[in-house]
């Protein structure tokens, strides 16, 4: 099976702007590559990106927005997987369960409507990732006539869009992507209700 | 194994109040429980209330603080499954999945650090519902020397405690707290990023 991992490589992690700066932001992103091409390590994972990128995986740079350029790779070969490179939770064995299903198609939804992964057995299945994708995507799958899988998994839903993502980063992260928060003074601050992610005041040069 | 359903009866789901008042808060949080005990009908669940209660189960009422109230339970049996009432996402799968562990100790994180489902087979293991409580769980299982699982499961994780939530839940419930959702106004409105809940404007009376 093909397994893509999208990567944008222009501006990445821009909901994240109030907690991390455009450089923090990038080496944040690396960070989470890295986590999610370790995880897919025995499937010959390749990104693609929309921009040079160094990764531990081919790279197939293409200039199109993503979603165009994953709908020309499902075009091309199939079973082929997808995979979002912003999921710093993932593990060898939520990946298990996503290539688990012997559906035509299986999704796992990510927080807020994503589609956070998927495998395409169809070979006339596309995607769109804008809106609530996994709702559109199921609805294109049952358009097909395809069948259907959805995994349920917390490690595949959490993706790292937002600031109180980063919280669930600390508090179950394991690889490259926690410990980068780590180094950089993230932290977990506990509320009434939820907790939410906070920095450490860098400490001042003497 | 002994399964409890703690709901709080007073005042119930006071983050929603940007989008429920507090009787929908309260009819909301009564379709959610009626989920929960759907989901884990075939383990006997008892709600342990801290207010009396309808519901489709035995209620224990004890007006302590809930936590201390299921403290009081665990010091009396094992093993003791706890299950939170506003997981309008559970299904019987996903139980199941939290029953298969053979651990001294199963947690189900719940988004931004709770705790929304464990199974307690140490007679010795205590709650502590506030904070960080995934991670204060874990640690207190550790220092008694007991075995821990995680369940990872996206079902377990989301919990209905800000308005977020309730997009999560008309995308992916099939219950009666999405129906309950749907039947007031309760819509998706998606963005940039990730969906929205919203609702409708009531039909003004003619």
């Amino acid at each position: 099976m093909r397994v893509l991992v999208p990567f944008g490589a222009r501006d990445p992690k821009r909901r994240l702007a109030p907690v991390l700066d455009a450089d923090e932001r990038r080496a944040f992103a690396d960070a989470m590559l890295a986590d999610v091409l370790d995880a897919l390590a025995d499937h010959d994972p390749v990104v693609l990106a929309d921009a040079s990128v160094e990764a531990d995986a081919p790279v197939v740079v293409d200039e199109r927005p993503l979603g165009e350029a994953v709908n020309a790779e499902l075009a091309a070969s199939a079973p082929t997987a997808v995979v979002m490179a912003d999921l710093p939770l993932l593990t060898r064995r939520a990946v298990e369960r996503l290539f688990a299903p012997d559906a035509d198609v299986t999704l796992a939804p990510g927080l807020g409507g994503g589609t956070n992964a998927l495998v395409a057995r169809d070979p006339d299945f596309r995607t769109d990732y804008h809106g609530a994708s996994v709702r559109d995507h199921r609805r294109a799958a049952r358009a097909l006539g395809a069948s259907v899988a959805t995994v349920d998994s917390f490690r595949l839903a959490v993706d790292a869009d937002e600031p109180s993502d980063l919280a669930e980063v600390l508090l179950h992260g394991e690889g490259a992507a926690a410990d980068w928060l780590r180094d950089h003074g993230g932290r977990v601050e506990t509320t009434d209700g939820r907790v939410r992610f906070a920095r450490e005041e860098p400490a001042t040069g003497t």
